[in-house]
């Protein structure tokens, strides 16, 4: 039987602010991302989407970010390595106590925005990442790109990976994310995408922008929280694995 | 044989800016009120201050605040009960991260600046705090004023207490401090320092402003970290009380 | 003719974040309460908003606050004086120079949440703020609550005021607003509302909460930009005034 | 006769910390580059520092950064044009405010930190603080780096420039600074210094870390503000000018 883990951003919402749908996507996908107060999230907002994901039985996931709020963590920053390290220390831990006050323990790793981008193909910072997980807690899972470097620097590190495709990005036939400044690098055919993840679920392939197909090997499918059609592409997704039989369950039930 | 905690606010620099001297700090007093990020302290720095407090067998304290960075944490706020309790979570979340990634472990909290004031006597402030430690870590010690409500509200909730005195601060004659606004609150004679402090930690009791002697129950010594003569007072008490045979030490670690 | 003005809070979305309808708003109103960034707008947020103000012809006002983004303004903060008359001096010139790239300029002040509140009544942090203002530009008005005595202390320190009225807010038999603690204190009936803002334009009365008819000595009136049926609130009081004959016109093109 | 300018970075503390020490530096120094609180400076501190400026006859240049405070304005960011110009508008016009407050006038805008440099040959950044400075004030002058395209990118947009040399940085036969990474790039015996702005100041030359001389056209000298020796730096240059019979004088006040 095929299982496969559904992961979104959640928890980014900010003071009087609010983003996305939380409790909706909560009732969706088996992972939740949550943001950990660098990029979004405060502690009051944190808290109520952790609860919410533990009365759900959805895994929790530190959303590390650059410190940049005003920029949604979304611009590239030169950091040096301590600090990079000692940011992600700080906010795993921020998100460790909120999680231990639901009830429930964080179990992975995601960087948010240009981190997560950076890292993707940066050793150096993405060592400094690895290293302040490993420093907190290395039985923490880092999710990151299928594909990319950073998967085979954190396992060489000791650490677990899960790698991810996303649901709504188009690929090219080498297996990399095409540039959001491209034509056709977001798709937002709900019918189409659903299409995709089933076969990506199924087959561990997608269809490349160009009408090849790639193999992509990734056990996590990322369905964005904060992009307007999120909760209706997350709902077709979920809908057409369970008409095919696919089980929706986070990498770290099994 | 007499035991004292001396303990002292460390990890307040910021980003470029140094804060106090806590190296020298560190190799006197038995444990640290280390910032979290809230009025004080970034990640690389407080993270520099748990792993020389851990080389030098300090015990950590989360000194957590109100989120009030360019007011340094000193000016009281009309917070929600929720938003102080996520608030505290948070924090001390964040430095058990950081504590973890230096192989030690956060052992009490101790409110900074105006919530200090606030709660030793505001219970329903009180109870926010005592609520958010409770969610993180029901074993954690709650620090406070010796002599204020906020200790028995925290006894009845089943947190451990510690009382501390302040070593440069004068005290009215029904044990309350003089208030900073008037003549003689802060004291700056390091010899009388050490001298009251000695007979805080042999007899319990303090000279009050107005010369009656009072009754003092603290098991704590706070040496602000942040005076400019911090260090000469510390190490003036901490010479005075070796040479009267009373051990500085942690409450943690009796 | 009758004239009256219309203001509405807006310019508080944040980075990724929005909040109200701006655009729909500034086409409804006649002044616009634009943030400044210390409880919500950052820098191309509040350009694009005073930008869109200006294309319209609304009036711009400085919408300071105390520095409190992750509880947007609304928490009361005991700040020093020199604290609040610099932080009032940085926010109107950060918008003066935002109002000059846009080709227009800063008319009045408005205290926001928290701030407008106290110094309705704290002569302390009211003269702050009125010497902050004094100090940029004593030709700016400073906006406050209708009959409060802020307005007196403003005038008696040289400086011009104008009265808002709130829309949507239940009054007391003796001229002051229901507390949001009361029930009864928000309004929500459109008509309604439109009714007692023709009437005030008018009459300058209104209906208190136990019946009675009071004296409401307002040139403006306050449309709030973030609760949910703001813009429907908006729309029908200027159908109203419209219907009526009332020209909704900023105090500052008088 | 022959006149320079001699400029620092000031207004660099922050809430309960200190940096540098602006009231002796204002005695030295002909020009401030007053931080505008996005790197440093909270407001209470930058009027202080500006009405001391003003008291002493010191220009006031605004001292624009990136939005990272705990970064101190040094790391690299990846700002769109969008976002770049209006946090110059906005920090332009904060500062202009609190000049207006202190009597005064912003006369010129110097880039800080990582700004400062990625701008010096970045021309889409360059153009992006470009145009924010003319939108709020195409009178003001942009200081920039000796040598570097942002100068004459500035001039071709219809504004001002003054170039500036670093007086404790060794440069390369090509006339750029000498990486920070290399070594020799910083110079730290203040007499040899002095003699090199003397050199500078009268000759419009350098000696250049290979012993060749090299053209310097810089209308203004650099002493670090936050640099520990950077008192004396600036007073032996002063020294040495006034012995000399070179004027230390804004280039505004020409």
């Amino acid at each position: 039987m095929t299982a496969i883990d559904l992961n979104s951003d959640l928890g980014e919402s900010y003071g009087a602010w609010t983003m996305g749908d939380d409790e909706t996507m909560l009732s969706i996908v088996s992972s939740a991302n949550v943001a950990c107060g660098f990029h979004a999230g405060d502690p009051v907002g944190i808290l109520k989407t952790v609860r919410d994901a533990a009365a759900k039985g959805v895994s929790i996931g530190a959303h590390v970010s650059y410190p940049d709020r005003v920029g949604f963590g979304r611009r590239d920053m030169d950091v040096t390595s301590a600090e990079l390290t000692a940011d992600v220390i700080y906010q795993i831990g921020a998100l460790k106590g909120v999680a231990q006050a639901a009830g429930v323990s964080v179990g992975y790793v995601k960087p948010h925005g240009a981190l997560y981008n950076r890292i993707a193909n940066d050793a150096k910072q993405g060592q400094a990442v690895i290293d302040g997980i490993k420093a907190v807690d290395p039985s923490l899972v880092l999710m990151g790109l299928a594909g990319a470097p950073i998967l085979d620097l954190a396992r060489k590190s000791g650490l677990k990976v899960v790698a991810e495709a996303f649901a709504d990005r188009a690929y090219t036939s080498d297996g990399q994310l095409v540039s959001r400044r491209e034509a056709g690098a977001v798709l937002h055919d709900t019918d189409l995408i659903a299409r995709r993840m089933l076969q990506l679920a199924k087959h561990g392939t997608l269809e490349a922008i160009d009408g090849s197909t790639i193999k992509v090997d990734a056990q996590s499918i990322c369905v964005h929280g904060d992009s307007p059609g999120a909760v209706a592409i997350a709902r077709e997704i979920r809908k057409a694995f369970e008409a095919d039989g696919i089980t929706i369950r986070s990498f770290l039930t099994r």
